[in-house]
């Protein structure tokens, strides 16, 4: 694979530059063919954070193109920079320009991921209201996916609806695609849809489908306790989740369930001596899923969108205003990303899936 | 602490015999100082289902009051029948005989407890729809909590809801305790009011403080994503759960939150390198807890029932009729079980609560 990674730097008044720096510096290995979207200043303040603790401070090499990391030596953080250079950026701060810069970073690294410049991309992490008080365009959208699916309709041509994405949490041992994420529980079940639960199976089993070079084994988790219980505890599973099972499977997919949602989870997921009884576990709503993956630990989790027509990644956590710039932060989950993002680009190109079609 | 444990049978058609006849060869240093209440028969063809397996047999000792305890050596299984002996019991099938003798032992055990004759309870699995064969009075109870409530308020001349019971899931890594179980998802926002909430921190509080001798820490976990994110996703935690939590505060309980459910069990449990940070979790539904609670296995899982006037638990499985009769029943859940009721006992003892009044 020779096209580059894109690391978005995340919004400057957070963790996102120290830990790409220290991804950098800790696992050369996994940054190798990375590049950074990002402000030159911001990167070298980040570097110069990860120095503060008696550690070398890699040097900035400014690129204008992905073409030009090739001559990047090893070493170097390499950094583009997208638009006009930041203004100073106070640590642990909301602010218009810090969430500007970071939105700029995202549209241009969604931009190359479109054109087939880069291979994946993986964002490390932007502030909310930083990205409100942005003004247009990067005000328009509450997050990273939103960002993302609306520059990649716009690309293809499409209304938003036709880019239907999901988010999935993985680590070492699971891998859960959620059905809804940031909404009320009341509303998630009433999200809980034979038309949404279809629609999370198809995305799932196309991306994972890409990576395993196979037929993913998805299993479905249920809504209720014990899964309904036949019908004691909720009749969700009866009238909604098991007839979309059923369309699914018609539809040639290898889906199983609905399960206990208490014990599915546990029995998917890969342990010593168990292999995975399931590739991935599709979970109703936010908390169902994301529990289990957070269990055993954040280090190791990463995000995944699902259903854009390229691969991206990012940690599995947020700016982290509150440790900004103590040199505290951890880069575990970052490196998962890029180690995970480069898996997933490589398997879209073998599975023959060009950036725009996949 | 003198007083003997009282295990119950469970419904003999499944595994409850055979892995009380585990624990009794398996862990004698835990199943010393406990007694069973089950049927002899069947007793005996759960011990002998362990010696098919190339080890000893234990026999049964026949004994007819706790007292005799005492005089039965070790390496004997000691166990009290409560009322006639069965009727041949087929192996994996459901009938009433079954469900009749699982029921007796319960309320046997519980009269017993009830009177200060045991120390605690650990009861094997049941089975709901023999228990609803077997006739009156087991066939109004839909299950051993239900049974142990009743029995408890008949014994205390008070009703129903003046025992308030709440179930408690407990591993050595985190404990939970849960606002509501067996009901639909939709049921359980419903059951997520102020009375409801109080209830359960009151009765967490008091069990836990008498094990602990001293007021626990009690982290509650918010209903919706992100705990609500402020009102955006839900505002269950803004409206109910935070001012339930600030009169158990002002009523001088320890209590924490809400906190996002998906890093709360996480943050709270004990793993190497950290002490944990709550004593106990509160779930807002069934799910919520035991995702977390099962989802490093269900072997070490233990179940107490808290808000009794006497101490019970429970291993965390059924009566796996699948199973029954394999000879490859796991006993590990109830040893657990069995250990976890004698340390609440001794811990009840020592706080000089007598076993009606705890």
């Amino acid at each position: 694979m020779t096209k580059p990674i894109a690391i978005t730097m995340g919004d400057p008044a957070g963790i996102g530059p120290e830990i790409i720096a220290k991804a950098f510096r800790e696992a050369p290995e996994v940054t190798a063919g990375c590049l950074v979207v990002g402000d030159v200043a911001c990167m070298r303040a980040g570097a110069r954070l990860t120095a503060e603790f008696g550690r070398i401070q890699l040097p900035v090499a400014v690129i204008e193109a992905p073409g030009e990391l090739a001559g990047v030596p090893p070493g170097c953080i390499p950094v583009l920079q997208p638009g006009a250079a930041s203004e100073p950026v106070t640590l642990g701060r909301i602010s218009a320009h810090a969430g500007r810069i970071a939105g700029e970073c995202v549209l241009w690294a969604a931009d190359a991921a479109l054109r087939g410049d880069v291979a994946a991309i993986v964002t490390a992490p932007i502030h909310k209201e930083a990205l409100a008080a942005a003004g247009a365009p990067h005000c328009r959208f509450p997050g990273h996916t939103e960002m993302l699916q609306a520059r990649a309709a716009g690309y293809l041509g499409t209304s938003i609806d036709d880019v239907p994405v999901r988010m999935m949490l993985a680590n070492h041992a699971l891998r859960t695609v959620l059905v809804s994420i940031h909404m009320s529980l009341r509303d998630a079940i009433d999200a809980v849809t034979v038309p949404r639960i279809l629609e999370t199976l198809h995305v799932t089993h196309k991306a994972l489908a890409a990576v395993l070079g196979r037929a993913p084994r998805i299993a479905v988790a249920g809504l209720n306790p014990h899964a309904g219980e036949g019908g004691l505890f909720g009749r969700e599973e009866i009238e909604i989740i098991a007839p979309a099972l059923e369309l699914a499977r018609a539809q040639g997919l290898d889906v199983h369930g609905p399960f206990a949602p208490d014990t599915i989870f546990m029995r998917a997921r890969e342990r010593p001596g168990q292999l995975r009884k399931f590739d991935v576990v599709t979970a109703m709503y936010h908390d169902q899923g994301l529990i289990p993956v957070k269990y055993l630990g954040v280090e190791d989790g990463v995000n995944v969108t699902l259903g854009l027509p390229f691969v991206r990644t990012s940690p599995d956590h947020g700016t982290a205003f509150d440790i900004a710039g103590t040199g505290r932060a951890d880069a575990s989950s970052l490196i998962e990303a890029i180690r995970m993002a480069r898996t997933l680009a490589s398997a879209s190109l073998r599975a023959g899936a060009g950036t725009h079609a996949s």
